[in-house]
């Protein structure tokens, strides 16, 4: 008889997840100027925003992506701690008080409050700032290095993220219809990871075909969609403790949501739609794109 | 008996600036996307911040630079956009109520004053990823726009410009001596200084060698110190009206300055002194560094 432990594919799962979390958390601390350097209060605010904390979601996107097309994995450390560096970025700034004024993240105070609101302003500058740095210093022929800056400069700017962030913040209090709704999350999250999808294929030596890219977006945009109609639903059924951030801001902000538009039961319905959208996309990928696959249903079954 | 106009140096040099100021705004033009495109009101607050002001002084450095080694003006072009809005982004997010607090800049409000806090975060968030977009579609090889990548992102990062701004914050109040100041200045405004003249090298055919690289860092590195002498002269001898923003700000902030350091004449000695650097820096080049020689003075003895 076999001594060996049971093994099922969510013990895999979890195994691979933070095989990934781990090698991105090395190469953000490879990649960020040491606290005991100069400035070294904004080297450690940094470092304090960055490390020890999140999900990864895009690092894992970017790197199953890559799994897909053969990508070298220190191309893929590479991109995956830039497509992260922009996220905090993005999340330091939306946290300071002139946005969405929130004091928790990631099960910590917020970098405005942990230090001071110029702080946290110049840590979400010079985040993005180092995440090109770590494009141009990404292990690939330079041809990819533009076309990896080019794709993550896109998605972050004001037809990307920054964009979406506009859009969210004007929609305080209106009542947004869900194209209006989808518009804003497409670019607010979406974008980037559409981009931590796209760039994991942009690393492989070999481009990915126009059907390919068409399939990868297709799961992107249902991806994308999905992580955010569950963190609506996260926002109103989960604590504060739990999500690591305020939990129900949304509602007490009187911001348009999925939950708020659709109710929770439809939300929950579309969420698994989508799952059952990103699973198509990815057929013409066959086995290659196991680790997409899984990372859909992931974002559709968190708690938190 | 001729009829044509008499024209001196300074004319020529006046229609150069304003010939590379003009093709600098249409650069920037081109690049940003237009306000009748969504979101509407975040690119029609980055035009206001960028366009329609400034004495573009990295452009001219850029141009100026690139003009010694032969670059294509239309790769300056890019190169100078990019610098420019990486420039405007910090001017917005340095106006900021959590940073300096100041109401006008360029003779009119503020971003944060004409629009509101949030706008402005945003607006200097998208000019940074604009920039690189635009640095990726700069038209040179691959391997310059990775160098020009590298350079830039190095240069406005916490090694660089960010963490220049987070060094003046910490040093309000604070009696910095003047190598303090030096390193201070060297990264908030410097590094982006240099960066302009070593962009606009950086687009050349063919990259300047070692010496050359060395001499175009001396001329940048007093050029920039002198920049900030002249800034600090400037603050305390001329009214608001003229500098295009709030005058006497450091004064008023306690903020360490030449001025306050070595008082009114020994600063101007010091501006005068470094002009003459930053001309013998330009020796090896001969006449094809006429612009960069040019642009020294007009830093120095530049009223605004």
């Amino acid at each position: 008889m076999s001594e060996a432990p049971v093994h099922d594919d969510r013990d895999d799962l979890r195994a691979w997840m933070e095989g990934i979390a781990a090698r991105t958390e090395a190469a953000l601390d490879r990649a960020l100027p040491p606290a005991s350097q100069a400035p070294g209060r904004l080297h450690e605010a940094m470092r304090y925003a960055v490390l020890g904390g999140g999900k990864r979601v895009r690092p894992l996107l970017c790197h199953a992506a890559g799994a897909v097309f053969g990508a070298p994995v220190d191309a893929l450390d590479a991109a995956a701690a830039a497509i992260e560096m922009i996220h905090v970025y993005s999340l330091v700034h939306d946290d300071m008080p002139a946005m969405d004024d929130d004091a928790m993240r990631r099960g910590k105070p917020t970098v405005h409050v942990a230090y001071d609101e110029a702080t946290a302003l110049l840590v979400g500058d010079a985040l993005q700032s180092q995440a090109f740095e770590t494009i141009a210093a990404c292990p690939v022929p330079a041809t990819q290095q533009v076309a990896l800056t080019r794709e993550l400069a896109h998605a972050s700017g004001s037809l990307g993220m920054a964009g979406g962030q506009t859009i969210d913040l004007m929609s305080v209090g209106v009542a947004l219809d869900r194209p209006a709704l989808e518009t804003m999350h497409r670019m607010k999250t979406g974008a980037l990871l559409r981009a931590a999808v796209r760039l994991g294929a942009l690393c492989a030596p070999q481009a990915p075909d126009a059907a390919a890219r068409e399939a990868l977006d297709a799961y992107a945009a249902a991806v994308g969609l999905a992580f955010q109609v569950v963190d609506d639903i996260l926002d109103v059924t989960v604590d504060s403790a739990t999500l690591g951030k305020t939990a129900g801001k949304d509602a007490e902000n009187d911001k348009p949501t999925y939950v708020s538009l659709l109710g929770l039961d439809e939300a929950r319905a579309l969420a698994r739609a989508l799952r059952a959208d990103a699973g198509r996309a990815l057929e013409p990928f066959g086995a290659r794109a196991r680790r997409l696959r899984e990372l859909a249903d992931f974002v559709v079954e968190r708690a938190y």
